[in-house]
């Protein structure tokens, strides 16, 4: 396959990225010309946009993720949100004026149903796993066009843990000469990826911090009844609560020594409830509560980057947290040497930045490059991620 | 991708198939190379094998294909078939004298756990599915070469039936110049291929003719305690009961006009018990009634091909019913005019036949050719089959 490999890199080639992430809001999709200059990767973001699933089709979904399923349920489900990613690259095509067939390739991530890299032991054999739902097939069919799916399987398969992959983007895009690079994502859960400076030797770390907006969100619900605390507003309008803000410190992942990852398993709103129960009294005011929260998780970040990474790093952040101006200045505030920007400063609106890197993954896959970082996902080797449907 | 297919299909390739059949016996796996002459495909069978599954295995998949079950486990499942399916690729290479690394490819069918090309409506959308178990990704990453598998779904997406898919096989390497040929596969239910002579413009159509072995087997299991009935020698020491055979014979499904298909929720145990309970007495010998199902599975069959076909053409058949020499001498009697052979007869091991089938449809889809035959599945078009994984 090396001469088609060749072929592939040597012309500009246009690719939408889809992404469904654990959230479940809906798709990212994206639309990102790649091509190689001077021996370097290069990309231009075409469009970008986001389809909400259904609340029927959301909660469908978490039913199959949370309660035993049929066969029939799973197997209907994968077809559906095949389809429906057609939708979502038809949508972000429309917005870059162009029809599907211009495109040279999909990356089309699936609804992450499971994700196991700790081997489970059954029937005799320990196997480790992931599922992603949605067929590559089924999409490229549809759509006409190339499609790459699956990308955790085969990471996985190699002793990886399937996770985190966008440190291949970051690593290609946001790497400078002679200063290192913390790219910080706040999500649900907040992660950084650290990158050596590209006249350093070291190597590429990943790992998750800590809560992202989980808890925010939790306290924003709890005591005003809203989906998020938008800009930080009550979060700004608050005082922190010390005796809170102390308890809220004292859990064990924050410190712990990387390579780690966490999940809503460890950081949700049940979790919070119990942590703020002794110090909480009914005369604090809401704002207070929120903004004690928003200080313990720009605290969680900063923390890991004073004790696991390099402060005078640039940060660039992404995911829906820097929407939050409040727990963006906290941070800054807990790091006062270190420069912070968003991935919307160089250029990479940072609510489809992984569906920019699933288009960036599949460009590779198309391309025969592998796609993983062994030192970020544990795996014993690189290896190409995915499957690939021709239509 | 144009360039690289014709380089694909410009030397012999060396391809390993595998089927996992809905009996949930194992794995059949055969190592295959195809090359073109004349501007025809040919092949040449290197080694055969099938590896059982274990009885907890098989249980196990029954479980997730008949009861509810948590996402983890399905999820689990996708893996370990996956490794399960490495250790047959290993088996068959050993048998043919090779390493893993010499194979171009691998046709991966995967454990199919559903299969429901009729459409199933659910929030609003009417969507069929199919979906078998299996990743190509880790298949590949474990083997290091490229695998071909979800062969199903893109023929169901565009409103095919997602199966038969053998057919393709049949078209290419049973078709005779001015002679019609009937492929007819005896596994748990019987279906036929109907080929035209390639001096004729009519077009290939399969059906489901209606019982294989799955009424044998239940009578035999019932009668003596026995899986089947090697070679026939029950039916073939008993006399027909012509009463019970009439009831038999009363199944609306023979004499259906085709594009038909039947399984084991039309033909099972439980039909076969109710509908000779009327002509039943003890006095009747055990041999009797085996002799007499598969009295009734020999006409269903030749019925369908005196009512649907032509009984000039030649009969080619495989499954393992055709081990069973009663069944296939009854057919043999009702259809005096019609030639028998088996596939073994002309070089393919008749046990092999559906590995050796997908090995060509992953030769097929790696070189970018469809692998449906719209006239046969019903697809609105013809379709690349199946997702690749390059390791």
């Amino acid at each position: 396959m090396k001469h088609q490999q060749q072929e592939w890199l040597s012309t500009p080639k246009l690719i939408c990225g889809l992404m469904s992430g654990t959230s479940l809001d809906g798709i990212d999709a994206a639309i990102v010309e790649f091509s190689v200059q001077n021996g370097k990767h290069i990309f231009t973001i075409k469009s970008h946009t986001t389809i909400p699933y259904s609340p029927e089709f959301r909660t469908e979904i978490t039913r199959i993720i949370e309660k035993k399923s049929t066969i029939a349920d799973i197997s209907w489900l994968h077809f559906a949100i095949s389809e429906f990613h057609a939708i979502a690259v038809q949508k972000a095509c429309e917005l870059a004026g162009i029809t599907p067939h211009l495109l040279d390739g999909v990356g089309f991530h699936g609804q992450t149903v499971w994700h196991s890299p700790t081997p489970k032991k059954k029937l005799g054999n320990s196997i480790s796993s992931t599922l992603q739902l949605g067929s590559p097939s089924v999409l490229a069919t549809i759509l006409g066009i190339p499609v790459v799916g699956d990308f955790r399987s085969a990471d996985v398969a190699v002793g990886g843990q399937g996770a985190p992959l966008v440190p291949m983007f970051d690593a290609n895009f946001l790497r400078e000469e002679n200063r290192s690079i913390i790219a910080l994502n706040i999500g649900g859960i907040a992660n950084i990826t650290l990158l050596p400076a590209l006249d350093h030797n070291g190597s590429i770390r990943a790992f998750d911090t800590g809560p992202g907006n989980v808890l925010i969100d939790a306290a924003t619900r709890m005591f005003f009844g809203k989906q998020l605390d938008s800009n930080g507003a009550f979060a700004a309008a608050g005082r922190t609560v010390g005796a809170m803000l102390t308890q809220l410190k004292n859990h064990s992942f924050i410190t712990k020594v990387p390579p780690k990852s966490t999940g809503r398993e460890d950081f949700n709103p049940t979790w919070l409830q119990k942590r703020i129960r002794t110090t909480f009294q009914p005369s604090i005011p809401s704002e207070d509560i929120v903004r004690t929260v928003t200080e313990f998780t720009a605290w969680s970040i900063a923390e890991n980057i004073r004790l696991f990474a390099d402060t005078s790093s640039k940060i660039i952040a992404s995911g829906g947290g820097i929407h939050n101006k409040t727990l963006i200045s906290m941070i800054q505030k807990e790091l006062p040497n270190t420069e912070i920007i968003t991935t919307d400063a160089i250029g990479i609106p940072s609510d489809a930045k992984e569906a920019i890197c699933f288009a960036y993954l599949a460009y590779r896959t198309l391309g025969g490059l592998p796609g993983n970082i062994p030192t970020v996902t544990g795996a014993s080797r690189e290896v190409k991620l995915g499957v690939i449907a021709f239509p």
